[in-house]
């Protein structure tokens, strides 16, 4: 039996890990294989193809790390860095601050550029601290796509471009993790180095692949990087590429299966109509919440994020109490605000697989608990806003239509 | 990969069959058993205990056949009745029409009382009947407790209340196959002779099992019944129950493990929560319609059904393109009118595993497909209203109080 | 928890329910779905057609019935036959015995033709009488092709060639419960006019859909014959067959998805090579049981089955402790002697998606405990015939040459 | 469809992935969930309460790591040491290869100890370098349990025995992913500093927890490690330990209810009943390997292991075809000869949640393979063997007694 058996579904918001779709649940219902026998490796083969199209890459190379985003992280930066290499990283939310840590604590020499939470990258600084380093000290650029914790989505085209102003020859490394096979991402376009997300994201799995892709300029890196590593490093992954067994230590076949059928669903639905489906989801919310009276935590419309929204309670509300409430009564999850943003910020996380409907469920239950923890929403008035985008912005279901 | 997968889960609003929760699902992901091992007759046995709760029974004998509900109802008739036998049966919807077919195709001398779709059954005729049959020629009373194609609920204390003032000895054969394990039914108070439901409705499990429950008035009556029968047997049952092994033939052995998860959550969450919580989105959706500005199909309060909701649109509009949109733009999944009211309404099933954000998300859907064929709702509105009502309805989930 | 849990994998080796191959487990871990909606009937189309290859008729009907084969043998009866009519049929075993109970009870005027249990159908006296019934009185005659309880088939080809010789207009009507699927049956070559099978034996699914396949002329019979059937009529079906809905109640959308599998399966082995697979194991099991002294239950060779082999014990044991210790010991469920070779037989089914290494470690247990029981046998004998055989007709898995 | 379908059960008998019950299976089968709500913590202090059973300790941390064995062996040696620490790691084969390959690209100070491939760890050589080392250089004694690649099972009692001796305060990391939870393991009275193994192994899960468990000695050790570790870190854990979250990043929800099935059923068979049964199936085993007249890789009875036996083939056979024809026509997947012994030897894995019939099934394939690639094998003749020992060796199924 579960712990806390509720009625009906869980009405998974949180920004991760996302609702599983169940093709991909049947997928993953299996037992173990052999991933020394033909099959295993002629299934990878093909993931390895098709993930590359996810991330809107020819030339990077992918790597399914047993792990989490956190530890495609580390790969990122132990294959690519050494230890004292400067690289400036952006800091606008819990997950950037989570991943300068880690710079920190890998002993790199970070060069952080703060913006307070709600605003994205500042761009700015970036700039000129290129501008002025002529003689190159700066080794990566280390940027999260879209900070989970505040619902900003960074400008990554726009990074580039200031790189390529300043023909800075600094890396490039993007978190990913709550973005790519969500929101426009373009690894090759953008000229990104390393870019990684995780497979309970927008890919709809199970927790534990982190899948780290890197550029033949991120490759050439890790020949020389020095950073110790053992189960992160690429080179184990490339020697068994070689050899076309593809594992240099056991996987997940469930995993390997389930992504299979999450990326068959993907392609099914077409990557451009899931990215389309997201942006409606995303503005459905944010419609939503300016009727609630309520603010976004994104301080600009330029930053909005399509797979997050956080929404700012007013100072009498602890939106802890919301999420709690939400789960007790509603068998609704949402995401608690995080550190700075504490008691301050719920999040919607509105990523992966799932629908309009899905969504205005939510978006009701959201209301209920609004008005139960005595704000004074007009029940119905976000469902009503989100509604009358949605109808002007018809679904097509493609094998449907 | 399914026929026509669509992005999301499917909203499934059909009176049945019904979402199956999760733990239900796994408890039936499991390969073939020896039905004549000592395990299975041991979950048997649990199971054809615990079943009888669900009909409010400790009198009565629980057949769990391997069949549908229209099994479950020849079931119910041949074991009890003899060819030519004159039984009064109502006709109120398709469901009851059906019943009656089947009745007719069977020999049955069948005594039809006829409603106006939308209205309930008319127990005048059934009380003038009764009084007029000093010879007691009525060998059965048929009943649909809940009809399906209309959303009306049939009274059935009232039905035994005239039966008791006659003193009439006519067996009291219900159908609850929208009602049992949903809405308060008691087979024990009322003095059903046999109730039955299936395993796709309120217990939320895939079709298969036809369970039927037989008075011991039933099971005396069965000694003497002459119609003909063999898969549909009690006898045979009756046989096996006295060897210990209970099946005369091979059951599902998924259905059965599945049987047992379901009534282990219903059975956790209480009984009495359940039907308290279909009462709630019951009476939700009831308010949406109203909001909405459109008719229930059923006529009048008493008949109201907390299963399903049938929904009359204006003539101007074919309900059946509701459904389609429905389930083409929306993945959800709304029941079709049937014959007379086919084209005229449509049907919101809130019947078995459902929690109250599942049901709004599926309102907001009604209401942007109305708009979107042309019936002039205002948007939120119906979510507004129920919203209203169940805020003031606090659920309580057992287990995370 | 399961009742009885034991270590390791259950090696279910009775004659039915069998196993279930993972892919169609996999296929059938899903929720409920709208069967009015346009996919279940794009997916039962499907079924239809392909169900026929197992049959071998391109002009058979076949009904997808949710029951069990008790239901199925009631449907094929019933839609052919009127009550009084005289039908031959064979009584060589429990299941045939079963069936013959149930044409009794229909009321049909049974003309039974006994041979002792362990031999086959005796078709010398179905000769005699058909020779003599030029009235044509004989409106049917009943063959069970694979006598399950004791491990016999039938000739059906002989039983058609005496048909012929006679130009006896009988319908012919096959159980081929643990026969289709497995052995060789030729539904259109023979003029079988209905031929049956459930779902829980060769096509390895669950319990629940009885399949009868109606040739034309069965068709044609079913429009007069005259016994009652409601639930069981194939009109119901016909008529929304027309309608392109398919079904005239509510199908288990589990087992449609998982049907769909399980032909996905036996056309990706082909279906030649799961009868030779068959024909395989059978031969395998046969050299087991000769070299442990023990007989085969079926009396000649003429008569062997491929999908289950009776043995027969020494008198001084009883078989049943034969099964139950196999269960408490090693996992391993084998069939009950029934009815008169209760306690003087054990069943070893070897049907259905089974491998070789399979059925060697089921003979290997069944060794163990013949010794346990205090029957001399060599260890390891009986797996050394076996292998012999098997290791000079070595199995040709068509995925992987 | 699965790559290279084969009809039948897969056997699965390499030393790892190994089958999953299907009660873990079913448990697995499920959505993704928050998991910051209150339910995961509350399944999470279950688990780490009942893993540390397991390990056979009461003082221990278990830290249940999203990773493999590769990235458990990093997490316990990162944790405890600093870069140059010296540490003496015994070489038997290709699993202690690689953890000593780890331990150098991790900047230890390695001191080898080698033994011959199929002899266990020299443990006089340990004693001598204890002796000499009254400067106390030595900082962890690094040893495989059980050696996967030649079935060599270490005595980590002596080793504990020899430690104690020379009163040498060295750290004691064992590497039990082939033993804990099938060999006899006792973490606390061998005062075992980091015991370590995979869920991918006597677990009985999927790949994916690498489960570390360090002693009061290893987490005060942690605390000034110098090693360079984020993903890895202990820290992180027992920060989050404290806040009764658990998590310092996403775990895998399907895994941590797979967990806790798979330790309530090793709990319902009981822990000494596992290994008994571990015992049973290794001595059944090498009893066929010697009835074959093959010799076990393994030299010295003190070493053989109980979850895995390596099999060394003559010279004119080459056994990577053995186990490529295994898969290929007996769907049977045996381990390869890897490194030293590749082509030498094939393994037989006997590890996990195996009963005696699929080994007695496994080996009469191994027979059939072995006659084939020309060994002159009399068939049956190891599965007598095995048969002989097993009958008198009598399995007691808990709940079936």
């Amino acid at each position: 039996m579960d712990h806390f058996y509720g009625p009906g579904r869980n009405h998974l918001f949180v920004p991760g890990p996302v609702n599983i779709p169940e093709p991909v649940i049947r997928a993953m219902n299996r037992n173990n294989e052999d991933y020394r026998s033909p099959a295993v490796p002629a299934l990878t083969k093909t993931l390895l193809e098709d993930v590359k199209k996810i991330f809107k890459t020819t030339t990077g190379t992918p790597f399914m790390i047993p792990t989490t985003g956190t530890g495609a992280w580390e790969s990122a930066l132990t294959n690519t860095l050494s230890p004292g290499d400067r690289i400036v990283s952006f800091l606008i939310g819990q997950f950037s601050l989570l991943w300068i840590d880690q710079q920190q604590r890998l002993n790199f020499n970070v060069d952080v550029i703060e913006s307070e939470w709600g605003q994205g990258a500042n761009l700015d600084i970036l700039a000129s601290k290129l501008a002025a380093d002529t003689a190159h000290t700066i080794k990566a650029i280390c940027i999260v796509h879209n900070e989970t914790a505040t619902g900003v989505t960074n400008n990554l085209a726009e990074v580039r471009k200031i790189l390529d102003e300043y023909r800075h020859p600094a890396l490039f490394l993007v978190d990913g993790v709550s973005s790519i096979g969500a929101l426009d991402f373009r690894m090759d376009e953008w000229d990104i180095d390393v870019a990684l997300t995780g497979s309970q994201k927008a890919l709809s799995l199970p927790t534990g692949i982190g899948i780290v892709c890197a550029s033949p300029k991120a490759l050439e890196a890790s020949k020389t990087a020095k950073s110790v590593r053992v189960f992160f490093d690429w080179k184990d992954y490339l020697k068994f590429y070689n050899l076309g067994t593809f594992w240099p230590y056991t996987p997940s076949i469930q995993l390997l299966y389930g992504l299979r059928a999450a990326l068959d669903l993907l392609f099914e639905e077409g990557l451009d109509n899931v990215i389309a489906r997201h942006s409606r989801l995303g503005k459905a919310t944010r419609l939503a919440v300016e009727a609630w009276g309520l603010k976004n935590c994104t301080q600009k419309e330029e930053w909005v994020s399509d797979t997050v929204t956080a929404v700012v309670v007013p100072p009498y509300i602890d939106s802890s109490e919301i999420v709690r409430r939400a789960w007790k009564r509603y068998n609704l999850s949402l995401g608690l605000g995080l550190n700075k943003v504490a008691g301050k910020v719920f999040r919607i996380g509105h990523l992966g697989n799932l629908n309009e409907l899905q969504l205005l469920g939510c978006l009701a239950g959201v209301e209920m608990i609004l008005k139960d923890v005595g704000y004074p929403v007009k029940l119905g008035s976000g469902v009503a806003a989100a509604c009358v985008y949605l109808q002007n912005n018809i679904p097509l279901i493609p094998s449907r239509i």
